[in-house]
């Protein structure tokens, strides 16, 4: 078994701490080691280092070795472009040199768990059904109708004993209303985009849904590992449009039967934004202001500080984030941490560039 | 006629723009130019330069003549200790050593006016009646039922074709069901701390209501101004209890039918806090959204930005105050403002006396 780490994501929502050079898996935002380092960590409990692979942009590889030092840097795999999840995860699993019996674990490196033990033991449960030779995927326990996420629809259960079910069908983000119904009626979770599965059942769905893709892959596993190889992986991608594995590969492979779902209950978020960052924490903490850097309060609630340098005193505010780095300052209403997109595009536009 | 511009607070509760080494008077708040570049520009109206006189602790005089270069230097006094407002006025016009027949106009150095035209026309109409014997004081027309400010209950007026009335009883912060019952029945006004009298009167006052103040004065005007001797002043200030001209002076003067009030509607702020300025600036600027230095916002109401050197952004805030200094940031929610004071004294015990 072994695991590719995701890390080609930007995270600009969490702006002003996300910038280009220092994308979101490499921030501390939950305590004192990056999103990154602690999913590493967490797959600790399952594997070795030398079977925990990190896909990343080229840009970003010298940083993410210098934050996983304990991890052979030959792991960490360098994109040469960017083309979604689905591309990166069968350049990985090539780039890697895994065999197809072996079961790969495929996960975003940007993700917050509480609970690392319920999260080990549902990897553990989706690699039992992997073996068996299902695309699995990890199905999140809703804890609120969130509009956010996409869900997972589960049918019938694999077999009576397991929590594991087929999967019926992916369901994008829902209004409010379908939320709630969703919460209520109990099959659906939410799609966390952490996949497991056999090398040889990966391939199989590659070449059956998306055989450009597969041919690219060929192509780079026949190349010559010379110095400059990498411009031919570089060649060999850029005819492969952007895939994302849920609509490439999983959503097809739910309507042949193929997919399979392991409910989990571990304290998971995405931290997409800020304000998904403070329901995080405040539930994983126990309380209502959650705050780092120096720091004084009185009487504030909901509130998230992500300091720095500087001492920082919040008095009386409810639903505020504030996130106070060296060159820029952003203080939010909780519920409209979503606008910093078209803030930074205003950012750019007025400020400057420097600030991105 | 010559006016003392009272400069001896330190309005720690505009923390944390407001330190020791730059109290509030020096800050520009409201504007490129301080409260007290204002409050002599502001006399600029009425008086030239060599006729303005500063009253200041010894420790800002430095700072308080680089911020007024076209005042003599000398015109800055220092006041070898802090007596509150009575000994300061005493003091200045004994050092500034005006003649008995002159009008003086008393005045705090860290208020905001909005009008200044209609402030000058009270302070005008102030030395009319002044002339003529009375202690006068400005009383500013109350635009809302505030309970952060002592009133002046005014009485008859002095004639029947000019606004200004004798003084009938200066009152206390009120409740705010009180407050609410002075703005409706329109003969209350607020106390601006401003004053106007003869050098006369106000040492007529002086020997009559507060005797101890009035030797400590003599005994000044006596002394040689040879080197060393503001030690003369500071053995003969010790001797004095600290005292307010409202308590001190105005009050049994008001009483004994001596204390007239000159009414203005000015858009006259004290900027007492934080909540303050953000009311004062709203209302003279038309908009509910005010912000210094490099700021973007998205969609918020009722917020102060006082930024400085880094970029600030705010999206869908309401009623909240950001100051944004080099090391110490406050966020507040515009009602709490005045809970600065007790977080102060929190931060020179937790964080440090730097930050003070």
């Amino acid at each position: 078994m072994f695991a590719i780490v995701m890390a080609g994501g930007s995270g600009t929502r969490l702006w002003p701490l996300s910038r280009r050079r220092t994308p979101k898996q490499l921030l501390a935002l939950t305590g004192d080691t990056s999103l990154l380092q602690q999913t590493v960590s967490r797959l600790g409990a399952l594997l070795k280092p030398h079977d925990i692979y990190v896909i990343t942009s080229q840009a970003h590889v010298r940083a993410t070795q210098e934050q996983l030092p304990h991890l052979p840097p030959d792991n960490v795999l360098g994109e040469p472009l960017a083309r979604s999840t689905a591309v990166a995860a069968g350049l990985a699993t090539v780039l890697a040199r895994r065999e197809s019996d072996e079961v790969a674990l495929v996960l975003p490196a940007d993700h917050f768990v509480a609970n690392e033990a319920a999260f080990a033991d549902g990897l553990r449960e989706a690699a039992r059904a992997a073996e068996r030779g299902y695309l699995v995927t990890l199905g999140v326990l809703p804890t609120h109708p969130a509009t956010g996420y996409g869900y997972i629809k589960a049918g019938p259960p694999l077999h009576p004993q397991v929590p594991t079910a087929l999967v019926e069908r992916f369901v994008e983000k829902p209004d409010a209303d379908t939320a709630a119904g969703y919460l209520e009626e109990g099959s659906h979770y939410w799609n966390a985009g952490i996949f497991v599965w056999r090398v040889y059942a990966f391939r199989q769905a590659v070449e059956r849904f998306q055989p450009k893709l597969a041919a690219a892959l060929d192509r780079i596993q026949r190349a010559n590992r010379t110095p400059g190889w990498m411009s031919e992986v570089r060649d060999a991608l850029e005819s492969v449009p952007a895939i994302s594995i849920d609509v490439g590969i999983a959503e097809p492979a739910a309507a042949e039967g193929r997919m399979a779902v392991v409910p989990i209950d571990a304290g998971w978020s995405d931290i997409g934004s800020w304000s998904a960052l403070l329901e995080a924490l405040t539930q994983a903490k126990g309380k209502d202001l959650v705050a780092s850097g120096q720091h004084l309060d009185r009487g504030s609630h909901n509130v998230l500080v992500h300091g720095g340098e500087r001492l920082v005193v919040t008095v009386g505010l409810e639903d505020v984030i504030i996130v106070d780095t060296p060159d820029a300052l952003l203080v939010c209403h909780r519920d409209r941490a979503e606008e910093i997109k078209p803030v930074l595009d205003e950012i750019a536009r007025t400020a400057g560039e420097r600030y991105l």
